[in-house]
């Protein structure tokens, strides 16, 4: 199993590294190559930039410096995802390619999370992404919410369609109609299945994976016997959510419940994770809604209790989407580009070995070639560059632009010395360098990861604690929001809350789970407050 | 790793036991729901045959007989995907739903698969599922070949598109588009991706798994510098089909060159593996496309080769699809229901303890828990059907239906005698029963499982061999291809392809790579022939 693993990002990379195209050609063929195609990386008019240095200068973006995260984050981030590959623009407008670089994170969330999913008893299955436009009328809130996103089907094999079909927007509808006709007795339930998909919904504006007219993601749909079981579920995948953020993605966020504005269309309940970006704006990150007999009702999901009698069914639906990559990017990067978390990235480690001539390329490349492989073997995700023709140095900005965790450096002397160079993604410099013996290195590899893993948490709970005001008051609040996170009594009402919205552009992020046992005034009308909830800008 | 996956194929079936509805209902409850709500199984309008005992007698599917293979193998499918729960009809007509079951395995054919594209350097990557209808008409055969079957998306956020959107049908055309944005020089290629999704086709005659509208598949899509390398991709990855399923689908298959007519849209050359399915009749089980320059050129997929001069690329296209599970389906099933292949199986064991009083249970229960905890640790995915109230003769029909390859019965004499009953799928009856030690339990049902393996694939191989006949007589050959295949000389002529298509609705599946370096005589004209075809009526 491991070795298999292995394999893979060995074999990963042989890919990763054909296909990014300027790094790798030649000074003469770049100019060559920028004279007859331009710089198409970001010429496609999709792009939803116009400011780029880069195409004002008609430079390859490689050969230009990322703009400061502190000066332009917007196009710091956009530049980020093209450079490190992760996706690119497609034809379609708002739809998004998620490049191999990109997919390879993609596929290591979605195992961390299924296996949580499957250890909490769920269990996967496809439902189709057609559904009769009659089904999205069903449910009167879902429909008010979802119709002005949708794409709409209405020829199929030449002819125009009786019934137009929708592309899913979300799949509650057609999964209603199937778990009404699966469910029967009481000893149906629970009925706990997940999907892995991509859904549709027609945004105005986008922006690579923080919204994308098609986007990738999971969809959980349950059904229960009772509201207490349908509501432990939508809590019991919230704290998966918050689990897999804090653990696997290194992501602080802030488990809460959403007001009934920023509910989802056809839930009694939502829940969610809000994590704060690098410029202080909010980003939900995963979603857990209870949506009581709604959905039930509307489909007539019904089973037959211990009694014998008919009862409609209490259901769920959670998910957590490629959205998600946006947040990593935007939690972790720094001025020389991408920063994973250990346990997402696709490489954990790259070798860069070193040398000036053949003669320490004899000693050098073997001894890289053999501590790639004791590493690679022990299940560490491992890429070795071993390119030529290209500097050193260029290899070294090539991974930190990728942002790979952890960088092993072997010149001659560290060969000579039986050691090698460690350089930490997270702590750019001399600061981040450390030496190790190759003798035991894997041990070494292994507790640099982990301190990196816990280190970066460490840095982006810090930064969400530095810009996180606690305060009843407007003024404060007003100012707060502008840079971060405003935590504030809030006396529950809608019109507080959405004239909150129109003086400050902070919405009502989430109201944490965790509370503290006493009350306040709403830091809008002063009025009495039970509970403090996070004000916050946002994705 | 292996405990992970233990503990997920446990919890698969916790999930599994609770979706079919009627055997875990007692018969009061039975009835009183056959008449509350008919057999909704069946009764769904996309359900394409009218003439199943089931439906006549308003029994639920579950309490009848399956019908004879023999006698309506058309039917005996349907009703084997239905009550094994593999998949059901979508509202969407000829759309399926893959039910939790159904998915499981196809999981496991991703995961075999992906394993060895991966070993051979190719990496996954999402491209999007709306396509300009635009692209599709840019390769002349393409459009011929796809036009007729497309999904058309008209209208998007409640207005109507500027111009049309399809679903993918297969996606060369944006892949095409992208390429000729990422591939520059030659050391961008071979570029090698994959991706695992869904498409859509507008079928008129749909079947479950067999062919629906929407189906799951991967597409793989390559560029190369020479034809002999895209030549050497498109062969390598028909060997990886072959490999997978033979050993993994214990299905023998052909592998071979498709004739012009039977060409992919936009092929040079297109490969296949056909294989017998239990009618005789033939199923293309996957396919692998050299595309030659055709969407190079249609997409200016171009890269500057070493002596600076801009050339095109060669690229190819392969896949294999959900159809596979209808083949596994076919080619292993019986008059019990549903045979699996132990590497493919979502549960490769079941468990079934037999007790008739408490005193019984309190033996029995614990120590199946044990042996199924420690078979469950060694890797084997198991699941142990302690369900209560349901007599051992229901649950072992419950799992021969789902064609779970090996039963472990364990009773108070065999609890007291340190045995277990094993119980092959593959051999019904006492003939497949043998007794096995609980002292090294591991390597009696791994060498079982093994044995299944093999003698499914012997088994297979010896009926495709049965019927298989090799003629040039004509009338053999009607005789032939009315229960089987025929391999026969074939001049190469399109008119002789043809007509022997309209006399005897057989096909040329495929001319296999392995020939006998001799020539002969066209079974049709007499003309001399340097090749022989597999000729069959087809799925």
């Amino acid at each position: 199993m491991k070795s298999g693993e292995t394999a893979s990002s060995e074999l990963l990379h042989a890919q990763l590294g054909t296909t990014a195209f300027v790094p790798r050609i030649d000074f003469f063929w770049s100019v060559l190559l920028i004279w007859l195609i331009g710089d198409c990386t970001i010429s496609d008019p999709n792009a939803p930039s116009q400011k780029s240095g880069a195409r004002r200068a008609k430079k390859p973006m490689s050969e230009l410096k990322l703009p400061a995260r502190s000066e332009d984050f917007s196009e710091w981030y956009n530049q980020i995802v093209l450079r490190a590959e992760l996706a690119d623009y497609a034809p379609v407008r708002g739809c998004m390619i998620v490049r191999p670089y990109g997919w390879a994170l993609w596929e290591n969330i979605t195992q961390a999370l299924d296996r949580r999913f499957k250890a909490t008893g769920h269990v996967n299955a496809a439902f189709p992404l057609l559904i009769p436009r009659s089904f999205i009328e069903k449910e009167k809130s879902h429909v008010a919410g979802f119709s002005p996103e949708l794409a709409v089907v209405t020829h199929g094999g030449g002819e125009e369609l009786e019934e137009p079909l929708v592309i899913r927007p979300t799949s509650e509808t057609i999964i209603g109609h199937a778990y009404a006709k699966w469910i029967q007795s009481y000893r149906d339930l629970p009925l706990l299945i997940n999907q892995w998909n991509s859904v549709v919904r027609w945004e105005l504006r986008t922006k690579l994976f923080l919204r994308t007219l098609e986007f990738f993601w999971q969809e959980g749909h349950t059904a229960h016997a009772t509201l207490a079981e349908a509501e432990a579920e939508t809590r019991q995948m919230l704290d998966i959510y918050t689990d897999f953020a804090v653990r696997d993605a290194a992501i602080p966020v802030i488990p809460g419940r959403k007001s009934a504005a920023e509910r989802f269309a056809g839930a009694d309940e939502t829940y969610s994770i809000e994590a704060m970006m690098g410029d202080g704006k909010a980003l939900q990150a995963g979603t857990s809604h209870n949506l009581g007999q709604n959905f039930a009702k509307a489909f007539e999901i019904r089973y037959l209790d211990q009694t014998g009698a008919l009862q409609y069914c209490w259901t769920t639906s959670w998910g957590l989407s490629t959205r998600f990559i946006g947040a990593v990017i935007m939690v972790h990067g720094d001025d020389q580009g991408l920063v994973l978390p250990p346990r997402l990235a696709p490489f954990q480690v790259v070798v860069v070995p070193i040398f000036k001539n053949d003669e320490e390329k004899a000693v050098v490349l073997p001894l890289a070639q053999k501590l790639s492989g004791t590493l690679a073997d022990s299940g560490i995700r491992l890429k070795m560059d071993s390119r030529e023709g290209i500097s050193p140095g260029f290899k070294f900005n090539d991974w930190e632009m990728r942002g790979v965790p952890l960088r092993l450096e072997l010149g001659p002397r560290d060969a000579a010395k039986g050691s090698v160079v460690l350089a930490r993604r997270d702590r750019p410099g001399r600061e981040g360098k450390s030496i190790a013996p190759q003798q035991g290195l894997e041990t070494a590899v292994r507790n640099a990861l982990e301190e990196i893993q816990k280190s970066l948490l460490d840095r982006a709970l810090d930064f969400r604690n530095k810009n996180t005001v606690t305060t009843s008051d407007y003024e404060e609040f007003k100012k707060a929001v502008q840079t971060g996170f405003a935590l504030s009594w809030w006396c529950g009402s809608a019109p507080c809350e959405e004239k909150i919205k129109e003086e400050t552009k902070a919405t009502m992020r989430c109201i944490p789970l965790e509370q503290q046992r006493r009350s306040g005034k709403c830091v809008y009308c002063g009025q009495p407050a039970i509970e403090q909830g996070i004000f916050a800008r946002a994705y």
